[in-house]
């Protein structure tokens, strides 16, 4: 065994596929979002990001940056040890009683991304409860996924947002034995939402638990940053709320939220949240302070919603192939890996705006695509901007227009059943 | 099924076995550690954390806090995305470099812990090479034990650092089969050293893979904080070198170094590692300044050693049961869960010092203990406080003094042939 060419092949067949990704080496500039400096060849150039996931531009308010600055210079860099080991620091108590309060629930509990707070959560409550049966929607993010691996348990896949198929299986199976449904609100590749009072009712019916990821959704939607699930006045049925701070909030961290008994059983038995230091006290600052302004502030929310709909009427009016959005969220169709990292490149190098490619394994093949963020940031002389460099883009390296295809774009939902995706990286 | 009240019994399982965890609330001071705030029924005292792995304390040193505070005022307080998604930061990118020069490796990759690390970086190797063979030490952290399960290959534990059976189990695999030996440096539970130099001998002659976790050990060990593997000069037979920014260096988030091959594999191929937002620029800033300090200072490496040194003695004169330790790591045996947490609960309420119990799963039953870890801001005023205070602590819970049983503390990794612990948490 030569392992060292063996990891070169690994490599090699990255590039055969056009799959190899290059991450851009930016430096964003507070208090002047969504311009960063892109440093390449020993250059450094102001550009313009228009995929970043701090939704809200939260990164950069004066707050979170103050709140966070206060706690480093009081408290020091690090958390100092896990949980149990000293690193149980006074702001992250009080973060997890902000975030409980948030949803509405019992309790929370602090993960050091929302990717561990997946992972480690869908694999204890499974592992907890006697012969779980999981029922995953299709769509489900790469952490869920490993979640639902980990955990040992069966699990059955459903269609994405497809509630019939939902109630099929729930239907199918035994109804004594303990089930957890898994899904997210709102998906992040497409922007569409979940049939979430549905999959509720269906929950209640079957004697179902139910897990959603509001990842892409907490401090965007509700009268208070809750997500999807307080906008629609339905969080209080739901047994387990996870999010990140990490997008919206701007900083770094996931959690879940839940009942004191089942939160107290993932802090007890979960190796992922166990075993690891502790989120350091100045994250934990940041956060609060985020939410907190979240919670009384629409502004933000008013103005992304506002630039979201604008983006996606600007593009649409260019011919420019914009896939079906129910949310902030504005996916431009390529349908290839090359022309999409193509696209990509000639955006940066041309015109210094970011957009990174998103192909397989983040979405199905064939639908490839940009997907474009605005944030209250993006004021509309950004999107002219953006709108024109997409046309001139678009013409130099040769994509489809949305004239030269079907109505819709359709749905990489729909065109990829049972096709389990990883969607966000 | 009634959900509430499987969760309710999980938790009570718990308190009758005597280790359900209660989390102290702690505020650690930047400038006067190793003192900290410690809430509790609604008042906050000042108590002495002798139990932190803040191991030289560099998450309150000047560099690493100025650091971490520009950061945020120029750059916000997060990443604002996935490592591919924007969220690949200019002082994450020069962290890198630090870390690759630290290990002298060609490479490195941050994680956002070490947990998420070793987990995405051993799973992910192991499913790269085909039908892998996994030899894990029987006494590796949870993290480790979590990328092996995950990885799917067949595994082999071998005893605690016992190359004889280690080399038994080599010689009886196909030599044509890919094999990856995984293994700790420093054993922080123990504080016993790996025998790395044999391992790598038995590596080299069976060509198998090496990856080492020096979590424990960079910063602390070698004349740059290299760790083990520096301080003994065998860094470069090693194929993966694994560490924390979390423990010595005094921030948060892991690392892998290697070739650049592998390196990029795993950057490309793991899913812990690809869909998960980026580490923010202020922490990567944070643990730059540190890895930097601590590359050229050696005042706190000999200080740490020195006082640990001084705390064995001092300990051991007392009679109290200090178990065996190469390292800075003081553990004390009590060996029942029920008087480690009374020792602990005593402590802290009676002398205002905080060393948490450490019970099974992290250490096997048998040898619940009190690991206490001087720092070089554990001036020997503080030893000999904290020396009374546990003499009569061990008096007052009524534990055996070291003259009341076998000269030595057996070490818990012979206790625990085949049981594989899970430590640090
Ligand atoms: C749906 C979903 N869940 C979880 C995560 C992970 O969250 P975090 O970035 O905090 O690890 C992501 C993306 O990163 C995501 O898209
Ligand atoms: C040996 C070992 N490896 C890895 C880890 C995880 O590192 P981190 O705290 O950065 O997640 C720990 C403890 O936390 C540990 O003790």
């Amino acid at each position: 065994m030569d392992y060292q060419s063996h990891f070169q092949s690994a490599i090699e067949a990255l590039h055969a596929e056009k799959r190899y990704r290059v991450f851009a080496d930016l430096e964003r500039i507070a208090g002047r979002f969504p311009t960063a400096l892109w440093r390449h060849d020993g250059k450094a150039r102001e550009i313009t990001v228009w995929c970043s996931n701090d939704y809200l531009g939260m990164g950069q308010h004066p707050d979170v940056i103050a709140a966070m600055t206060a706690a480093v210079t009081a408290m020091g860099s690090g958390a100092g040890g896990t949980r149990n080991i000293s690193g149980t620091n006074h702001p992250l108590v009080e973060l997890e009683r902000e975030l409980a309060d948030l949803h509405g629930k019992e309790a929370a509990l602090v993960f050091t991304s929302g990717f561990v707070s997946n992972e480690a959560s869908i694999s204890t409550i499974a592992k907890l409860l006697p012969d779980c049966l999981i029922l995953s929607d299709e769509l489900n993010h790469a952490s869920m996924i490993e979640g639902v691996r980990k955990s040992g348990a069966k699990k059955q896949i459903f269609r994405h947002n497809d509630v019939a198929h939902l109630e099929e299986l729930l239907k199918a199976a035994d109804p004594a034995r303990p089930k957890l449904i898994v899904f997210e609100s709102v998906y992040s590749m497409d922007g569409d939402v979940a049939p979430i009072e549905k999959i509720v009712e269906l929950a209640e019916y079957y004697n179902a638990m139910t897990y959603i990821d509001e990842v892409h959704a907490v401090g965007m939607y509700g009268p208070r940053g809750g997500g999807i699930s307080e906008r629609d006045g339905i969080a209080e049925r739901i047994d387990v709320i996870e999010g990140t701070l990490a997008k919206a909030f701007g900083v770094l961290g996931g959690y879940i939220t839940g009942t004191r008994a089942l939160i107290d059983s993932i802090r007890s038995y979960a190796p992922g949240f166990i075993f690891t230091t502790a989120l350091p006290p100045a994250l934990a600052a940041a956060a609060t302070a985020s939410i907190r302004h979240l919670k009384t502030s629409q502004s933000e929310r008013d103005a992304q919603q506002r630039q979201a709909a604008r983006a996606k009427a600007v593009f649409s009016d260019a011919k420019l192939p914009v896939m079906p959005s129910d949310t902030h969220i504005v996916p431009l169709l390529v349908g290839d890996a090359d022309l999409c990292k193509k696209a990509s490149d000639h955006l940066l190098q041309r015109h210094g705006i970011y957009i990174q490619p998103i192909n397989y394994p983040t979405v199905p093949r064939g639908t490839e695509r940009l997907r474009i963020t605005p944030t209250p940031l993006h004021g509309d002389g950004l999107i002219e901007t953006l709108k024109d460099a997409l046309v001139e883009t678009w013409q130099t390296v040769g994509i489809r227009f949305s004239t030269e295809q079907p109505q819709h774009a359709e749905r990489s939902s729909a065109v990829t059943s049972l096709v389990v995706s990883q969607a966000g990286g």
